[in-house]
């Protein structure tokens, strides 16, 4: 079998100096790694992760660092391409949104004046002109405003790229019922048709003790204790499925 | 001696799982103390880093990470009333920018929509509601704007709090003349107070062969070559103006 795993955290870049970057150390995703190697049947891994993220131990895992969520999904176009994968477990946090533009308050004001409607504001908002984004962004401005857009949904495209493989997607909540991150994740699940996706909350995640539910095609939801039974518990799951 | 090192690079936090972080990496500051650390007058090394900041080799230094730029400065006013050091080497990129709020385009269309003056829209734009941080901002948003305010400056914080330390400031450019670099780090030591500037520029810092300028008061620039010369370079003269 041939599994390709994502983890860790992609960074949007601000400036040659700056990015914006989630808090993900790419811990879980190292565990699943060595899970997944320790089973007879997987003979090959590809750890697709961001640059900083923990590396697993496994010498049976390709590594591919990244930086962006634009490289993230260039490097899955391509390993898709060269791989047939049997299964994805997507762990990798994903950044939401990346830079539009950069610039300031006084540039937001100057842009805005004229415009009347909420409308005209917006359109006003989104012409501002953005600071040099070659270089670094100089120090010396009383303020800085980042405007962020959304970044394409990676998690979306996984289907369309490896129709047959078995996926897993992740969803991270934070301070949430269980009820309401079972369902969240179980929406997901559908939306991007997924066979699993695995469920936890932030608290949980930063606590010692990382639990979450491993949610099914049918909304039932697997418990699981601390991150190697997360790890071992989803490489089970998946290859006794890839064998029926 | 007893020396302080400030290496790696501060987080400014978006929300709970979200960061605007620098890139470097610490490795200068980790070469730096170790260069202190192979010197027989250094007895005691401090070195204060980034979470994610390369360490030291040396079982000399005392390993304090931080997170953040008010993180950074609680810990220099503990550090420097527990420890009376003998020069302090600021090689930290600081960030120079924290969040203010977060807020999207439509929230600030609507803020700014009956101000007029620059000034007024200046006002609205400063007093719109920023979402929830406590948590996660939810990733439904179609647009997110984060709002920016400097940070103090902890360079101009050093001679204070230690008044008769030798004192090596660090400055990062982005492509300038050779020219440009070496006076930009001198106005910097002059407005700071600092006894030397290391002077570089991000077009050396990335390429295989670092190298910068050691800058001090009367404008002087002293070129190094390769990180392993400016690490053992500055220990060098540093040790050397501690002595007399």
């Amino acid at each position: 079998m041939n599994i390709l795993i994502t983890a860790g955290g992609t960074k949007e870049r601000i400036d040659s100096v700056r990015s914006i970057t989630n808090h993900a150390t790419g811990t879980l995703g190292s565990k699943i790694a060595d899970a997944f190697a320790a089973r007879p049947e997987v003979s090959h891994i590809v750890y697709l992760c961001g640059e900083n993220a923990v590396r697993p131990n496994t010498k049976l895992a390709e590594i591919h660092p990244i930086f962006g969520t634009r490289e993230l999904e260039d490097s899955l176009k391509q390993l898709t391409q060269k791989y047939t994968f049997d299964a994805v477990i997507h762990s990798m946090a994903v950044s939401d949104y990346r830079v539009r533009s950069v610039t300031t308050e006084s540039a937001i004001a100057q842009a805005v004046q004229n415009a009347e409607t909420e409308e005209e504001i917006t359109t006003a908002l989104r012409q501002t002109q953005s600071l040099e984004q070659d270089g670094k962004i100089s120090s010396t401005k009383d303020d800085l405003v980042i405007m962020l857009e959304q970044t394409p949904k990676i998690i979306g495209m996984l289907r369309t790229l490896i129709p047959n493989a078995v996926i897993v997607g992740f969803k991270l909540l934070d301070g949430v019922s269980t009820k309401e991150l079972i369902d969240t994740a179980h929406r997901l699940l559908v939306k991007n048709d997924c066979d699993y996706v695995f469920a936890n909350d932030l608290q949980s995640v930063e606590s010692a003790k990382h639990c979450g539910y491993l949610v099914d095609a049918e909304a039932k939801a697997e418990p699981y204790d601390g991150k190697e039974q997360i790890a071992s518990g989803i490489a089970a799951v998946v290859c006794e499925r890839l064998k029926k």
